[in-house]
């Protein structure tokens, strides 16, 4: 009998999950496939929706999206090996395009792969359990548009759901008597909302440098951010501070641990997000931090308590959609039986092991680049996923990094190899902070 | 062996449950009771939360309420019969209390009542399911600060998780556009963050209404409200039109569809809420329109299809915590074997057609509230919930809808008799429109 398999989210990691299935078809049987996504269209995050807090169905928005995003890292440590920008575009583009350009490029590799009838879309999964007697797991799912219930049966789980969706809100004291918004990052939707306002930034993520720099260049008034260990430290521009921990608000007044105070009309927290699977048993989910090597994950993917159940793109990251290719590609072949997990689950945890071990020994993010660079050569090397040239992308992050350190506010005005096809980047025909349309038109008018 | 009973929410509904049980405790014997509560406290709406969206643990957030929302109907309409204000209080109290006082006097009867143990708390419940072999539920419940799940059997469930939690969002052409901050009633918590904004409501609604006033109260610098059917016609201030329905939002001109536009800062739907039963299978979970005679609940509590099943405060309500009492008690009696069910499904059915027909039959709100208090006058009349004067709760609900139409922005300088003590309710001190200060010591100094 074939074997059946779920992948829950199409997002960039269940898109290539499926793009590696496909890839596979024309020479082997492949299993029964059904992907199972909430939203109505495919891509994760990468599909923008205005909505906040609860969708049309009343389910949680996965979205954390917002308008005006530039990729915030170079497209050459992105790069689809098998699927490369200038395939898609028809020519090289610059190296940090918007939201709306990385969304069609990621469309554009499963159009043409063909993938879309695999997918069930507005159809929600409330619950997985593992039967140990029939060795299969049972999906409960919740058709959305048909308010219907159903279960069915499958060998394999791939969790792809992403796990950037579900904020981590703290709270300070006097937010319950704070006079304007206060919201996560993942609610953040529009910077204009914030023209003229002084704006106040808990954290110190990406979240919070890529926001803080939205309101500054769509025009917010001044821009403080708070940290609890260390500041950024970029060279930013004269109405925009770092502050550290915030301890109180009293009305609209923020004070921060050095006594420090600040007056403020909305408060931003980027605060980081939750591995979140609610509907995963005890048994069945992951919890780990947000880090390189993940917790109970052998291979960074298979899971260690179940090894019929996967994980991807689990990972803090670096390395985005060409890891998650790297892990689709490996996950494949396993299931496929090309590849043989070891036996023993000493085995598997002892994997686990060597690579929290081999993270913690790196000294800094150059060392983390590096780190999870060599974890796509080793994955890769053991499927037919096209090879690349890692170091090279490596190579293109540290740039990257110091174009930051140089000039927090125009590093996107750099360009970068294609370790792909070799070829450069065109400069981007205008600044990044004075772009202010991100539709495709005007990106790729070069 | 004794029965056991899950209650799911200890919001007034919920409370109202336990406090029925708790009041047969030194006469009769009672089930072993637990009720599940999401949140960190009982009072359900009640229990303010600056959070929107997701919740501390990923949760999506019950609270719809915001901050200085006064009672937008008399105190005299939702009075406990066996818990007075003035019991509460030491003394008779103005007639449109803030968000705390209700608070606080729904919480001293449970407080008396020694009903906290029954709860746990930060306790969400996954999944319901029924064993006809059994006749027993299984209840799934995701122990939240403890990030554990167990299943627990119960002879019966009562859901009182309210419908006033998850929003209905429609869409309008160019949200995906707008430049500024689209958000629902649900996630509406401080007027002060619109202070001097143009803001548009959406709907005619009990919240259309009371924002539009909370931001007009607060400093807002106009109020646009948009019908789809019909204006709600009351006299309202300068600053504030009713236009009909949205077409379209270009940047932040939004267009009606007479033509007119207004230029606004903010989008509020106040667009209402669904009845959301996630934690519900298809047959088990309740499906209505918000309506007076709900779908499918023989005396508007017991689930038709499986009436070991109930649900608590489902209706569109004029009465509240005052029917939630009424029907808390008559589900108690039926748990208890003191009032029979009818045996025969049929019958079930047929209760429910009945109201169905009896509140279509109405032709005005005068006629809504006199059936919904005479629903409650049945109910009463089978259990030991202590009678009172349902005709004189409808008469102060006549007089209230008359004061609104008077002034809008006065109504709740008015007061009312109470129909449990006779006394008359004083005369606030200060003009609900000049009252900023919403906190339960100002509210009390008469």
């Amino acid at each position: 009998m074939k074997k059946k398999i779920a992948i829950i989210g199409a997002g960039p990691s269940g898109l290539a999950q499926l793009r590696a299935f496909a890839s596979a078809a024309p020479k082997a049987e492949i299993p029964e496939i059904v992907c199972f996504e909430k939203q109505r269209n495919w891509g994760g995050l990468w599909n923008y929706t205005w909505r906040t807090g609860l969708d049309e169905f009343g389910e949680p928005v996965h979205g954390s999206m917002y308008r005006y995003l530039w990729s915030n890292g170079p497209k050459e440590g992105l790069e689809f090996a098998d699927y490369t920008f200038e395939e898609h575009f028809g020519k090289q583009i610059a190296s940090y395009p918007p939201r709306a350009v990385l969304f069609d490029y990621i469309e554009g590799r499963v159009k043409k792969a063909g993938v879309r009838p695999w997918i069930r879309f507005s159809s929600v999964v409330r619950y997985v359990t593992w039967s140990p007697e029939t060795r299969r797991f049972t999906v409960l799912v919740q058709d959305l548009p048909n308010d219907r219930s159903y279960s069915e049966e499958f060998d394999h789980v791939i969790v792809a759901s992403g796990h950037f969706s579900t904020p981590n809100v703290p709270e300070f004291p006097g937010f319950d008597t704070f006079n304007g918004r206060i919201l996560h990052a993942h609610d953040f939707r529009d910077a204009r909302e914030f023209v003229g306002q002084d704006i106040l930034i808990v954290g110190t993520s990406y979240s919070a440098e890529d926001i803080g720099s939205q309101c500054w260049k769509y025009g917010c008034k001044s821009v403080t951010v708070s940290h609890r260990t260390q500041a950024m430290g970029f060279k930013w521009p004269a109405n925009w501070k770092e502050v550290p921990l915030l301890t109180k608000v009293e009305g609209n007044v923020a004070t921060f641990t050095d006594g420090s105070t600040a007056t403020v009309n909305a408060i931003i927290l980027c605060t980081g997000y939750k591995h979140h699977f609610p509907f995963m048993p005890d048994d069945l989910r992951l919890r780990t931090a947000n880090r390189l090597a993940t917790a109970d994950l052998y291979k960074g993917v298979a899971y260690v308590h179940n090894p019929a159940l996967f994980y991807l793109g689990m990972q803090d990251q670096w390395y985005t959609f060409n890891m998650f290719d790297a892990q689709a590609w490996w996950v494949r072949d396993v299931i496929l039986g090309r590849i043989k997990l070891p036996a023993s689950k000493n085995d598997l945890i002892a994997d686990v092991e060597k690579r929290v071990a081999a993270e913690d020994a790196g000294e800094d993010s150059y060392d983390a680049i590096r780190y999870q660079g060599n974890y796509i050569k080793e994955l890769i090397a053991e499927t037919d996923y096209p090879s690349f040239d890692v170091d090279g992308a490596d190579e293109a992050f540290f740039q990257w990094k110091k174009h930051k350190i140089k000039d927090i506010m125009a590093f996107r005005d750099n360009s970068y190899r294609s370790v792909m096809t070799g070829t450069m980047a065109p400069k981007h025909h205008t600044p990044w902070k004075d772009a202010l349309d991100d539709t495709m038109q005007s990106y790729l008018r070069n």
